[in-house]
């Protein structure tokens, strides 16, 4: 097989199928659930060296590897897990999964309901983080993994490495929390909620019934994903990738494109709706908008972090503005006050907060020198 | 009458008809112009005491008084100009105008094309700045005004200033350039681009045809508008305005309101369809995306500004991410390369880029010092 240096080679994707039903936090229950999984490298006699990858908001389980001999394009995070990448498959075994509500081949709003036999649509349930973590940890039990090596996400993966750390104590060592927040500002929920209002008020939407209609929302789904990009360059990277400068000599007038960024962000907008569901995209934001741990401690952060036992290594990119350095020294902050063991790296960045996704080698030296330490030390 | 101390009272907005035809930029020409003033104050009989006043996006010629003795709502920017206020009416005969292309009086997109008896829409030509600033040339002719005190404006009125003291040099004696910008960054460009695709996906747009359809495109603007609101708070102070706290104790699971934020964006978004024209919106951002004075002057601003004779103020807004402290020292720097007069203030501030139209003492004691002086030494 000729897969590139370093490269977890071809994997196949599995359906999990839980038959338990769960219960979530809004009250309601999924009689069944399924979940799309990849597992990298092999798991030891002592299942001691699982390590689990929680994704980002249009993240899913292919985080690594290809699906085919002539794949080209490799999972999201293939820059860092492989064998003798920082998160080493020779010595982890790593689980990536689709969350529960995701459009991947997880359960989710395109799924049918059992109910009906019609696609959930609206009537899929809001999920919070922790419905998400409670999923991960049934995975966890079906896999034979009675606790983490470490639990590893960014951004929004980075709030459910925080949540399995204060819910399930016992069961995760490290916790690796990459470019995230403690709860968003009002700042995110406000592009949050625009992104919602574009796809809500789209009349190809229909209450999120468009499965039905034979429509996708595509207008408000486009305008939303433009919207997240914003948020995830820096100004100074989007003044490097594409200037300011007009394309021609001299403005044309019109509403073509006229500037680089603009043909970037509509095409990164088209090909989002090409990939992704809208339902599902409204339920990530208003589980991103639902996390605040501390909310759910009486207000206190730091009381919220006295639950867990898991080393935490936190690490923050300085060009990044949507969660930028300064949240996340705010967890650094509780958990220290917490009395919990935590690490801190602030990394030299240019992309914003895209960079936790980059192979930068300060970064991915961070995480190799630190999961090096996980691997040897054992349970 | 029993106006407020230091108000300019009760104001009529005047009509004036220009009936020359106008060349743009865009090579297209208007054959007759109306723009909407009001005047502050008394001109004197050497006329060098005019000060204009250049408004930004969604500004207007309103900009002090009352339009009756029981309006509750006085100008936009009242709390800055009247008698005793640091643009001093009793010293200072002010203009302001509603913008070449604007929706409330001056000829722009909802005005009856002469050509076929319907309003222009989509048919009215794009602007620059540089259009503008020759419309308010005409302006100043026609008060009798060959020499500009002062030009003052914030955010896309600052543009206009620096247009003015460039194409101009011989009638502007005072530039006072506020939390703007030499140009718009790629990130600047980019949330106009996307309001811009909110407005022009919108069913409801038709084209920029909606008035004769009889319809608003108001799901484009209210996203539009939301999405200007980002830009115009710091993080900071949407988190002190509204927090980021649900409203209930626990989340409502569904897409109603559930954070102050949201209703605050909603309400801006709502009332600002209620009062705007959506391709005055589209015009607008368009001509923020053109200026670039460097370009003008072979990519050189400090080029740019060598045919400027005004002195300057510029003024910026520590909190200001949308036109930020580093912009303005651009044009600081520019104009000191350029060997022209300039004044610096960043004022301490905490709301963003709104700021430029709040009371702050350190900001209008700033422009009070500066403005005493301009009309002390005369022309």
């Amino acid at each position: 097989m000729n897969t590139p240096v370093g490269s977890v080679g071809v994997v196949t994707p599995q359906k999990l199928v839980f038959e338990e039903a769960l219960a979530l936090d809004c009250g309601r229950s999924l009689p069944r659930f399924e979940l799309m999984v990849e597992t990298y490298g092999q798991l030891n006699a002592a299942a001691s060296n699982a390590v689990l990858i929680c994704h980002a908001l249009s993240g899913d389980h292919h985080a690594a590897g290809l699906h085919s001999e002539d794949d080209s394009k490799p999972g999201w995070w293939d820059n860092c897990i492989g064998p003798g990448k920082p998160i080493d498959t020779d010595r982890f075994f790593v689980v990536a999964l689709n969350n529960l509500g995701g459009c991947k081949g997880s359960t989710g709003p395109v799924s049918l309901n059992p109910d009906n036999g019609q696609p959930y649509g609206p009537d899929f349930p809001l999920l919070t983080v922790g419905d998400w973590v409670r999923s991960q940890a049934r995975l966890a039990d079906r896999l034979g993994i009675r606790q983490w090596a470490a639990v590893i996400g960014g951004s929004l993966g980075g709030m459910q490495v925080q949540q399995w750390a204060i819910e399930f104590p016992a069961r995760i060592r490290h916790a690796v929390v990459i470019a995230s927040a403690p709860e968003l500002s009002a700042q995110n929920i406000a592009f949050n909620e625009i992104a919602r209002q574009a796809i809500l008020s789209d009349p190809d939407f229909h209450g999120g019934r468009y499965y039905e209609q034979g429509t996708v929302p595509s207008r408000g789904l486009k305008l939303a994903r433009m919207l997240g990009h914003i948020t995830y360059l820096s100004d100074e990277a989007m003044r490097a990738k594409f200037g300011a400068e007009l394309k021609a000599a001299t403005p044309a007038f019109n509403f073509d494109v006229e500037f680089e960024v603009e043909s970037y962000l509509r095409h990164q907008g088209q090909s989002f709706v090409d990939r992704f569901d809208a339902n599902t995209y409204l339920l990530m934001t208003k589980a991103l908008d639902y996390f605040d741990p501390a909310r759910d401690a009486g207000g206190s952060l730091v009381d919220a972090y006295r639950a867990a036992q898991a080393k935490f290594l936190v690490i923050a990119f300085a060009s990044d503005w949507r969660f930028s350095p300064a949240r996340s020294r705010e967890i650094v902050r509780a958990l220290v006050a917490a009395g919990r063991a935590v690490s801190y790296a602030e990394i030299d960045s240019q992309l914003g907060h895209d960079d936790f996704l980059m192979p930068i080698p300060q970064y991915h030296g961070v995480l190799r020198t630190y999961l090096a330490r996980v691997a040897e030390e054992g349970p």
